[in-house]
């Protein structure tokens, strides 16, 4: 049977590889590369790096492919991750069976970790849900941008005996902190969702380009550094082309 | 000025090791190693495994230290690890005192992410406030139990565009289940919380000894397996003398 690697590469510095993510490298005949020709995007290009860096199994073969763009959310945001989910379900069946002899290997290389705010396991199990392609799957951890967050401003997440909430810059706007974790970490924001917090004496640990030369880190209460993060984030983006960034947050005066 | 590492180890697969964390463990000239003459024990066997395996700078040393038990929690839980971590600092602060030279390198090696559920960090920010030493922190981030658990339950920690809420045995035994997060991650649970929840068609995913050769998964409905697991775990234990586990848990019917 076929073999699927799902392959957490980690938040952007190549040494954040781990050992059995090297291995997963070396043990695929195929691997899958998405964003086809895009020579000119750092992250295509830091992923082209950590491939020539790590992959010494000569027989390995890479397969860009294109990855279509998500609409603009209409009525729904789901539907529109559902309708996005399967299109590229159908890419990576053609992917599978084109490309990959039955008895062969390839992995997908993923930014971070497949189990945090990642498609690629969804949208395989749509593969199989699809019933054209069979394959056995598996999946290496790697280190994601929370973790470099907090190994950049050498702290722990979370607070002693307490809780940690994981949520994204939509649900923090529309929620504010929550009542039952003492600390918050937002990903997947677009839009610096901190600063629709009214309580200004949060204290905020931001970070974008993490782990990498570029890093640029912030903290401070939201009212001392709120407008400043937003600025630098916003000057970095055009700058670069690009952003990715992410922040924990904790209410005030509720100590480590 | 001294140099501290603290470096996350992974979860307990020496393959989680990050090229980082290797880089570090061969920058230090000391690697502070707690539970002195811990022969029999596994986990201080696996570390000296990771340790003979990716330390290749000839000028590494070990030591080794004990590390005081903590006291039974009495009135407050956070006083008795108050002083536990006080006890703790005392120690770490010898060791930096009397095995590292003024411009020396050490490093401290951390199951899983020295950013979650660790004391680590806390310990050192107090050997910095008692003021007797000097040193400059970096932090090394690795793979953690709750990656691990996602990898080889092949699943996204979360749902699509949902929240993730990480937590204690204790909290979910007094708060249940969360109305703000679609998954439950829960870690430090010796009693098995997920038992305590009214709702047995919650789903669970459980792993102990994640990413070693004794890895044991179970999922399920609770009303299914929250049994089995509490007797397989209690058997595992009583076997190897130890057990690390941790699960997630989702309400039912709430999808992927």
């Amino acid at each position: 049977m076929r073999k699927l690697l799902v392959i957490g590469i980690g938040a952007g510095n190549p040494d954040h590889m781990t050992v059995q993510a090297i291995n997963g490298l070396n043990r695929a005949d195929v691997l899958f590369i998405p964003d086809k020709g895009a020579t000119k995007n750092d992250l295509a290009e830091l992923r082209r790096q950590i491939c020539d860096r790590f992959v010494t199994n000569p027989k390995s073969r890479r397969v860009e492919f294109d990855v279509p763009v998500r609409a603009e959310p209409t009525s729904s945001y789901r539907s529109t991750v559902d309708d996005w989910h399967e299109a590229i379900a159908a890419i990576y069946e053609g992917l599978i069976r084109d490309e990959l002899a039955q008895d062969g290997c390839g992995a997908f290389l993923i930014w971070g970790d497949p189990s945090l705010y990642d498609s690629a396991l969804r949208i395989l199990e749509r593969v199989r849900l699809r019933g054209n392609v069979e394959f056995a799957l598996e999946v290496i951890p790697g280190i994601t941008a929370v973790q470099a967050l907090a190994a950049s401003h050498k702290m722990a997440l979370n607070r002693i005996g307490d809780a940690i909430l994981i949520t994204t810059g939509r649900r923090l706007t529309e929620e504010g902190l929550p009542e039952n974790a003492g600390s918050t970490v937002v990903m997947l924001d677009g839009k610096c969702a901190f600063n629709t917090l009214k309580d200004k004496n949060a204290v905020i640990h931001w970070g974008a380009y993490l782990g990498t030369p570029d890093e640029i880190i912030i903290s401070g209460r939201l009212g001392n550094v709120g407008d400043e993060i937003e600025r630098v984030r916003e000057e970095a983006r055009r700058k670069k082309g690009w952003i990715m960034d992410t922040y924990l947050l904790r209410k005030p005066d509720v100590g480590q």
